[in-house]
């Protein structure tokens, strides 16, 4: 298939390493900074191109990986015959290309993509397009990079989202503030590395919720005590432990 | 070595296993339930007890791997003449143990450890000893179980022991919620365990403060507003996501 890209972020990137990977062809690359499409379209023996004004008519599918806030505003200035147009993101609803094509839909990525990737791990990919010709070409497309594949539609992609928002973004997140906890206390960070792993590989065995271990879980109210302490002098991740460690107590208090 | 094990829960049953791999032998198991001594007993070969008078002369180190509420009253009960006693906790002191051995220490096995467990994770110890003589037993004997084995005091410990609190029990109960989300809305949870996944194995390659994405990171308001919008009916997961992106909000604004 060939492929137009419309941006130069994390997304496209990964996305355009992906398709030349499967053997589709990156036929051109666009980004709002010019240089960067031209780093881009570099890697993968693309055409970078300034302006929208310089669109081939040869792809089959022009995909839109910008940020969610870009997405409504570059929609505004395509207008294509025949191509398929998607965007990428979890949290925009198809129809905001009602207007810039007359087929289109969501190639959305489930999956925290970053430039820098040496090795791409597995990408589900959730797809959904506004007919059923747009919606077997996007499940072929969508089959050549992935063996994960589901249509869904706007509200139930947007629901995911939410849940990669919880399970990834949240979770960096700890682990970014007990790598700094651990760095103001010359503790090694590293040490904890395995303990992560585990936690997260074992999902695959059987459900979060049996898995739950720590204080908060056994009721162990005089180490909860003791690490409240320890974080005296640090009340945001003070106030932060104190609500998790409620949620979990208040989850199994429930079940 | 000769190791005595106290304690058949979730720690003293890995430990157990990892014991006999490494070509050590568990003399005895005692358990505040002997039908629970029995069944570990049972599957590393050694003889159950039913009373602490029954403790074997033989052993070379005695492990107290009971709930950290249970160590100081079990410490009381035992009077050792000349055994290496040591507790697995992450937050109760070496000195809890002062009375009951001239020799004792800690050996803290840094995992979450689970009875069911079929693959036995790396599991790095944290180790401190009343003496020389202790430290280079505790040493040897953690170095035949893992490849990670550091000194850490009592101080240090209970700070680590923060640190997996937050990276290991938070990261799961964000998994347990979301898995529940999942459910209620009739979505695959699996279709997000190759992004967990991801997520926490690329630690290795860098800071946590520099992987972090999403939402809040990008300072999108707009979608953030829209996963509040969808928590509308579930007041407790509003208030974690709203407390959650604020805590990454502030930690990127700070740098």
């Amino acid at each position: 298939m060939k492929v137009i890209l419309l941006g130069s972020g994390n997304t496209a990137t990964v996305l355009a390493k992906m398709i030349v990977k499967a053997e589709h062809e990156v036929v051109q690359v666009w980004s709002r900074n010019f240089d960067h499409a031209k780093a881009l379209a570099a890697k993968v023996r693309a055409q970078p191109i300034a302006t929208l004004d310089e669109l081939s008519g040869e792809a089959d599918l022009c995909i839109m990986a910008v940020s969610d806030a870009a997405i409504p505003q570059l929609a505004k200035q395509l207008q294509l015959r025949r191509k398929v147009l998607v965007h990428t993101a979890g949290s925009v609803s198809r129809d905001v290309l009602r207007n810039s094509s007359p087929n289109y839909g969501v190639l959305y990525p489930l999956q925290s993509l970053r430039k820098e990737m040496l090795v791409i791990p597995p990408v589900p990919f959730l797809i959904d397009g506004n007919s059923d010709e747009v919606n077997a070409l996007l499940e072929d497309f969508a089959h050549s990079l992935s063996d994960n594949v589901q249509f869904v539609d706007d509200a139930a992609r947007l629901n995911m989202h939410l849940a990669a928002v919880m399970v990834s973004n949240f979770t960096n997140h700890l682990y970014a503030l007990t790598e700094d906890y651990c760095k103001d206390r010359n503790l090694d960070f590293k040490l904890l590395h395995p303990l992560i792993i585990e936690v997260a590989c074992r999902l695959t065995q059987g459900h979060a919720v049996d898995m739950q271990t720590g204080p908060a879980r056994r009721g162990d109210e005089e180490t909860i005590k003791k690490h409240l302490l320890l974080l005296e002098i640090d009340e945001h991740l003070q106030d932060l432990y104190r609500e998790l460690s409620e949620s979990i107590q208040k989850l199994y208090r429930k079940k």
